[in-house]
């Protein structure tokens, strides 16, 4: 059997660079699109010989007609949500009119998409399902879901194939902070500033919760979805459980090893009180659960990140010794 | 009193210029934001010696920062929907990036927004209410609501003050056919062939509905808005009645005054084979009620459109006699 030519937008970020290692793994030929504003060729650098790269901004359309035919795009490119307010116009540009040249390069080459949405569009809520209604707080939101209906219209309209995932907050190794972007993601925030003996500031009093998801688990559900013939579907892509970010905090201190707590801050713009979605539909139509317990994947998390900081300490110590 | 400083955008157009003329009638302070794409300073000829006018491109934010502070931003520029799967990144770019824009201007400003979305969005419809689900066809039906959520994230965020009107299909004098961007509405293109004595073309079987509102009871409503008290509202601007194509067809060539038959196309892209409105929200809450009937507003529109031709033809013929 031919394996299917798969495209992975945004394919040097956290989430996809762990997705384009599953499918190398499983021998699909991988083009990756990046602009590297967020992700890094060292993502992938367990994978590089044997995929193909291509540096471009999602947003400008000239790169659909660059890259030849693939039969599957995960579109996971997108600009960080915690950076929307500042600036609203770059966030239509990256995560609606980037999804827009996704759309027409489907329509090229007749591919299947699939779409990494946000589960924070149905704003504050506890076991949210696919068909409750949008309440978007952030700009980001707004395009991600926009970029849902954008699909739904290709969809009537052209007959392009699309499964959207709406991802609860994933962590796992590789998750970067980007102070530069505002993009501080829970668990890898505590961790890095933790293994830098840093403090750690919680915005708002702690007891908000997040539905957290393993990376290694989402890749997983992603795999999946090129074998899934639906038409046109909608997954939460979720555990169904709540953690509170002040127990985040405990759990990587206690596998950090350091006894500390955390300064409070003003709660961020659009943060959310309460998450949960239920994975109901996705366990039934995909066949997929979540596999790592949170405790399990902070402590996978804190353990990769103290290895991968080891490692640049030692490249930093090599290059110092060679100079 | 001092009366409120308003800003238009599109306020060249169909609907802005008869909301210019009712403004400066009322003795506001207006200022007109267009880029003429598809408007006119002629749509303007009555009042350009009341109102200030800037020729500006409402995707761009150059023009956040030149235009002095406005009180109520009427947000109607935008590009049409019969375009917008030809060019759906323009789509983006006027319809949703253009709002974030006007979104900006009112937050610079704490001005209130009147935003003319489009009851396309809630896809085939009877009697639609403001709370049915959108399903949306086209990116143009995207971008109107993707507006509307960034309105309301917007309102939530910063406590910007929206009104949302989503117009039925509007028409009445002065409404533009414009091939080149593909926008031929209905009783304008019928009234335009048929004065001209050329054929006309229905695509479908015409007996696809439309809830026809003529354009003066839609400035009186957004008139009614300025003094409007609601932070954060959606209405229904509509009859409420169906009206068939081919009946449309059927009294403007009454008015014109010829014996005509259509011929028959194949059924656009995105099209809606029903459409209608409930306008019980709007007579409730802002006291609207349409004044009138599909047949007066016909009949309005084809003497309007006549004089203009002969206006046309007089100005065509002095100019040749000069030359």
């Amino acid at each position: 059997m031919v394996k299917e030519k798969i495209l992975v937008t945004g394919g040097a970020g956290f989430v996809g660079s762990h997705l384009v290692e599953e499918l190398v793994c499983s021998s699909y030929s991988v083009t990756v699109l990046d602009d590297l504003s967020n992700g890094s060729r060292d993502n992938l650098r367990s994978v590089i010989d044997r995929i193909k790269f291509k540096l471009a901004d999602i947003s400008r359309k000239d790169w659909i007609s660059k890259i030849p035919r693939a039969h599957v795009v995960f579109h996971l490119a997108c600009h960080p949500r915690s950076f929307s307010f500042a600036n609203p116009q770059k966030d239509v540009c990256v995560n609606l009119i980037g999804s827009v040249n996704v759309l027409e390069y489907a329509r090229k080459h007749d591919a299947r998409i699939v779409f990494s949405s946000n589960s924070g569009i149905y704003g504050p809520c506890v076991l949210a399902k696919e068909n409750d209604a949008a309440s978007c707080l952030t700009p980001y939101d707004v395009d991600k879901y926009s970029t849902e209906l954008m699909l739904g219209a290709y969809n009537k309209q052209y007959g392009i194939k699309s499964i959207i995932f709406r991802f609860a907050t994933i962590y796992g190794p590789r998750q970067r902070v980007n102070e530069k972007y505002g993009w501080r993601p829970v668990v890898a925030t505590f961790a890095t500033r933790l293994l830098r003996s840093r403090p750690v500031t919680i915005f708002g009093d702690g007891h908000q919760t997040r539905d957290l998801v393993y990376v290694k688990d989402v890749s997983d559900a992603l795999l999946r979805s090129i074998r899934y013939k639906g038409d046109f579907d909608i997954f939460n892509l979720s555990t169904g459980r709540e953690t509170k970010v002040i127990d985040v905090f405990r759990m990587v201190s206690r596998f950090v090893g350091v006894k500390a707590s955390p300064r409070h801050g003003p709660p961020l713009p659009g943060d959310i009180r309460r998450m949960s979605y239920s994975n109901e539909k996705i366990r039934r139509k995909l066949g997929w659960r979540p596999r790592t317990s949170v405790e399990e994947g902070i402590r996978l998390t804190v353990d990769a990140m103290r290895k991968e900081a080891a490692r640049v300490r030692k490249w930093v110590q090599d290059s110092g010794a060679l100079s």
